[in-house]
């Protein structure tokens, strides 16, 4: 219900020029970035951008907003081109002038690059200090510029008489300068360059496509087929393209049409891919370095009722992200599966601030009890967090108005005691209940007849087919890169 | 997969009037409408409107498109008074200028009327026909226009130099010309009508809350509380009120502050409640002349484990309406149930005409499969209905190529052989397959493995709570009041 | 400077239809009609729209603003055909719904009607009530409808089982039951029906063009062309037009394509154009009833240059309207006339009114006094009348404060001492000084050295090419028809 | 009739701080600066732009088109403080996305800054080459992130361990390494820094008001009240300041509330104020550097009358800045003077361009000539300038269309020759006829019986008043700063 925000989602595809004799103003990659940005829009409501590049250059678009909301059709005509990236991207507050929006598109030392990225880098504040002490002038308050600095810095230093810095070259020095998660994407005039932090903190995928009849004017590539990348998998199938393998932690790969290569593997000794993907941010039907994510959610419902057992009636699951895990703790627990809620799909803007409203009712508009489900019975509802937690005692009494006898949470994940610094968006971060308190008095505040968590040492069994290490930092405060101190405060619920 | 429309939506609230010494001036009425049309709106997306009544008179607005974007708070602010009421809409095409649009609003007289209604005049031609022959102009294309004229007919008729005729007994009155579905609500200065036809063919509530706090100004009512009436009881839930009955078929309701007072009752002989609305309309979390949805499609689904049982390793549920009938029939059938698909939430503009692209990309973008669900299995997939089939060979497509080895279709309503003209919408009412081929053929065409419908005569099995009977036209060709016949013709797929 | 209102402009134009083979799918008509009625934006700012009738029978879009804020090229492109009529108009508030806007256009009786007129009239309230008292439910407080009902009831009266009435023949027929002020147009399938009121209070002209090249398909038409109707003959040069007559007070004409034909002329006694045409509403550059309204201001200058004299040093006009009769005092005085106001012509929003500035700022940001032009100067200042008398007396600080010595102020028109009841708009009928104050009282309330008014008297003279004769009820109160009193009362200043 | 453009005009305010104990929340400033950009947007209608300051720190909001479209209500609410700069901007094209639009406003080196600036610098490419060397990543195309840039850099070369150097100074010291034109408005958290180029090429004046009693909280003041910067002194009126001077070239001014401080002056050995500010650009009611625009606008009208006589029977003006000149020759020839034109003042979008229609379409939509003044006479047509030359011919064939049985034309500028580097756009400078062909083969061209310019030698003569000298480089090609060589070419009409 809203308590975590996944800061970010890219999409990148590398076609097939247009044959010399013809102008390259087909827009079908835009329009296959647009169609791809609505399936990683999960990943980032606040603004959303899709530059091209082609015969014309760079050209690009972003703003405030939903994909949706972003662009029409007649702004997706006027992104030409063989190449396409595209942005989604979650921020607190929707800003002034979408400033911060990405793809951050420039022209400098005679290039054109657009980036886009996933993550946050936990080193920016110094990183920021040392460009404005150099003269750099940093117009948003976005890591991607300050990425973008550091990669044109390195240009300028390696650059000599006889011979230019290839631009993946100056990426791959210039990344272990670059602290803490980064899955990035870099439009050049002829190529896009992914690169995933050491780490592996933020997914990134490839994907693969025959060239589309409609698409780019039926050139001949030999089979070669069309790129893409995307944060998730679930992209992929919205273009139509099939999921080649991930990117690795600490790997660097250039795509231009008809080629795909690496040129350089440096991941970190211990890789931290973020657990949260498959607990709450990732789409079901996305599969994240191996691991399916539907699987992983029905198998932290099934590791809970054998590990939290209780007697019950009927189990329920909160919408969106603990409906499989229900459905998992109901298979295990043989306690019969219920659709216990109905989300309301249409939810935009809601007016009860102005109204001064009692707060419950703005749950009640995105959020509705089926009272058939749970009237009369013990309820076990399965969730997939607490994080503030300033929602869940809500609906358990909603629940409870609807008639439930007993209710009996079950996390699939473990207690969430500390805040994340790569890329996540916790909006206020002194508000940890989970470390604040015993397991007792949560249930207690949160009204509910027993509550359970998922323990860490299961982390494992419910991403069995994960081919790299997770980060549990939020679970276990063991940050796997430095950070800044946090100062703590505040009350709960 | 939106093949059969629901057409409308209507809600109405009744509060208290302002203390005398105060002006009017509270919109909080319109801003629980607001609310309610967005638990309303799966049951009409092409317009929305609100009409409020108060001191000031009635004030309206409404437009073309969702409650969200037809509404800003600036525009609810304006909409004081302490009745209201609102309405959603769907139409094949959205018109130029949202001039059918409800609720219709008019001055004539010397009284101010709005009117918003739920349903189809099946005699609606003949209707307008004679007021255009007695020098009426009908503005709209709508049965709201021809409902309204013969209203304010038959006020004329019936008045005398001694007595103006009552608002609701003219309704009462009009009540026998009117043929066919209609569920109505009128705004008056000084009350709310509310109106069902005799057959009862779509569903209205009414239900009670006590004075809201911030709501009609701290106005003392004895404890009588404000009146609501709603389509569905899902749009109760949110304004926080209490369902307290149905209007009964052919009854007439007149509510005003404090008062609440059935008029008449005038019931068909045998009544027509829409089946639909539990097989696709209505919200789960509704409930209608006494049978809950949810338990409904739950019944379903293991009705059909029972009466179409096949060998399966999974079953999924084709999104919304056919997750719980899915559940229903894991439960009843043993084999595992596993989400299946998952529905992008996000969906609005997308660019597939244009770029006219294979028509399956369309489906991709609204709905993906979870491979891991249905990879290596023999699936069992429940939806709601087969009304055009235009969409549901390419479901089943995008589940074989998942990896299904088996896809067994079964149908939570019996097969769809006849139009409706009772205020549901078929886009193009020549295409229906079920009317042509054999269950066998059907199964060949959709590329399933198997196929199964519910039977007719599990109907009332799977209402079982239901107070009133059902209209089964659609499946059975007999139409409790005649209709035009209708001229067949197209092709299936 | 705003006081006064005109309420409307028409126009219409018939092209040729699209050869058999053809569809009809130009929409150059509705361009041409966009274009005419920016010409004729300054009768009327508050809604603008076009209806366009061709093989696809009529469309039409309408809504709030000026002509360029309702029309964007995708609308105009659907609104195809052979004719078109357009329709800009003024009132006092902004409604929330545009439910005023017209064209109006119904469908009734197997017609499609659209209809746009400028004028009002006198007798709207008895026509209303007996509309309503048969049955009819008007949906917009404006005259069009009425018109409109009054054109159905007669055609429904006179048809008989043989023979269908003519729309024009019951155009003619309900001409006697309307009072007051029109100038209609009326869009039908087939044709477009003109009618002027028989006092011919507003204008209403004929034109003719060559059938474009790139118009009407090219269609062979004799040299026929293109037939234009327009309230100003200022909209005929902007669509290549060219004049051929005004259309006669109390005339019906039928124009369909290669055809024009007058059905009758039923004139009053004594016709009754308007004089504020001349001296405020028309554009310069057009000629209504053989008067060129430029020449007219300019006589009028002169006119008072000769009744009023007095010694200065420059002479200014207040913008736009005072400017040519400044030019004409100037010539016939010998006293330099010079530019003397800035006008800003970017003005849309201000936001004076939230910030409760003083009024007086108001004026500054619509204009400015160019302090070279007057400073240290007796001034002559020209303006076109005084209604309200709200704003001029600030005009006139302003120039005092920009350094004038003296200030004299010469009015174009006769004193205004009765409202209007054809077709203006006066935003507070109570509020007319000049009936209540001497020359002399108004010259120290508005702070000027000296004040004279054009004489009655001299109406003739400052019109002489004019073909009939003027309504001057404005100065005389001698009402052509008889009009409801009006009660008086309110403050000057 | 847009020929040539101004590219930029400048506003700021700096009132009085709220007292302590009071929240800076007001944003009258911003609403001032909203009416006077209202005042400037002749000097540029492509984008527009407020950045205001107080104790929340700086605040802008920017965006393309007019200052009426940019912002609303709503955004000048929260542009909130005591201080506050704006900006009107043209450019040959309307970007995607206003990237170019200012004020630019940024944070670097713990400073707020926003930059507002009216100019072009003409060595704006050799900068641009050394800060992209310097790793510096410029993100708009216009000079403002340039001098920006400069100051930055400046900033961090002075400051020392001991002191932090001051903005102005940094200011000063940057000036001598800035080219070309420049008027520019720096807002900082405390301050506004007002800065002209040493020759003065655009206009920048100072002006004074009392603190407004709706303003800045009542504060007292000491009588100092709020000091104004503006490109213009219409500017001034409007927000009801009193001119107090004008920035003087090569001066550096600063002002905080209650301060107002001359730093420096460092002017060139001779100035070069625009003289096209003149003849074109500036509003009539404008005064820069002491020579009223009206004045000189008259005296060149009277010139060309003494200059270039002719027998003829009516002198016209082109409008709007031929207005005044036809007066100027009217007066002093003794022909007499009449309005000629009509422009309309609603022009918005047209679809001329779409239609493929006539060019000469175009002209009759925004400007129509009244027939009555120039049927059958021998006409005086005064315009201000031939640039390219594209326009006129089609205004000589509509008067000549209109009746006029000889046209005679008179320029009130000399022949532009040389393209301008100092802040005007010219669409496409190799299209200067009247570098390739004589006057007499210029009047073949246009299709006038005779054409006259200005002379150079007049320039003096036409600006008595003003106190600085002119730049006549586009006449004269003598550029009184290096500029790049323009290659030459095109055809002309």
């Amino acid at each position: 219900m809203g308590e975590l925000h996944e800061a970010c989602g890219v999409f990148g595809i590398v076609g097939q020029p247009a044959p010399q004799q013809m102008t390259d103003a087909s827009s079908s990659l835009a329009i296959d970035t647009y169609h791809a940005l609505y399936a990683l829009q999960h990943r980032g409501q606040t603004s959303a951008g899709i530059a091209s590049s082609g015969s014309e250059g760079i050209r690009y678009k972003k703003g405030d907003g939903l994909v949706q909301e972003v662009f029409d059709f007649d702004s997706l005509k006027k992104l030409t081109g063989h190449m396409a990236i595209g942005h989604v991207r979650y921020a607190a507050q929707r800003g002034m002038s979408g400033v911060n929006a990405q793809p951050l598109a420039v022209e400098t030392l005679g290039m054109q690059i657009a980036l886009a990225f996933n993550g946050n880098l936990t080193n920016a504040e110094q990183l920021r200090i040392a460009i404005e002490n150099q003269g750099g002038i940093l117009q948003t308050t976005g890591d991607a510029e300050i990425i973008l600095y550091a990669i044109v810095r390195k240009l300028l230093e390696t650059r000599s008489p006889e011979q230019k810095t290839l631009l993946e070259n100056a990426v791959l020095e210039v990344m272990p300068l670059l602290k803490g998660a980064y899955s990035l994407l870099i439009l050049a005039r002829d190529k896009i360059i992914a690169a995933r932090d050491p780490h592996g903190f933020r997914p990134l995928c490839i994907g693969r496509r025959a060239a589309s009849p409609v698409g780019a004017h039926g050139a001949q590539d030999g089979g070669f087929g069309e790129i893409v990348f995307a944060s998730e998998s679930c992209a992929l199938d919205v273009v139509n393209a099939t999921f080649e393998r991930d990117v690795k932690p600490g790997e660097v790969i250039v795509a231009s049409p008809g080629n795909l290569k690496s040129l350089s593997v440096q991941a970190a000794k211990r890789c931290s891919l973020c657990a949260f993907e498959f607990v709450y941010f990732a789409r079901p039907d996305s599969v994240i370095d191996g691991q399916s994510v539907e699987v992983s959610r029905t198998l932290a419902g099934q590791c809970l009722a054998r590990s939290s057992p209780v007697e019950a009636d009927v189990v329920i699951g909160v919408p969106d992200s603990g409906i499989s895990s229900a459905v998992g703790y109901a298979q295990q627990s043989g306690i019969p599966y219920a659709m216990g809620f109905v989300k309301n799909r249409y939810i935009g803007r809601t007016f009860i601030q102005e109204t001064q409203w009692l707060r419950e009712q703005s749950l009640r508009i995105k959020l509705n009890v089926i009272a058939s489900a749970v009237r009369g019975k013990r309820v076990i509802m399965v969730d997939d967090s607490i994080v503030r937690g300033t929602t869940i005692n809500r609906v358990v009494s909603l629940v409870r108005e609807a008639g439930a006898t007993q209710v009996h949470m079950r996390v699939t994940s473990p207690p969430y005691m500390h805040p994340c610094y790569f890329g996540t968006d916790i909006p206020n971060r002194d508000q940890l209940p989970a470390s604040r308190y015993t397991v007792k008095e949560l249930a207690d505040k949160i009204g509910v007849d027993s509550l359970a968590f998922l323990s860490i040492d299961d982390l494992p069994a419910v991403t069995p087919d994960l081919k790299i290490t997770r980060c549990d930092a939020c679970f276990t405060g063991n940050y796997p890169v430095p950070v800044a101190l946090e100062k703590t405060g505040g009350d709960f619920l």
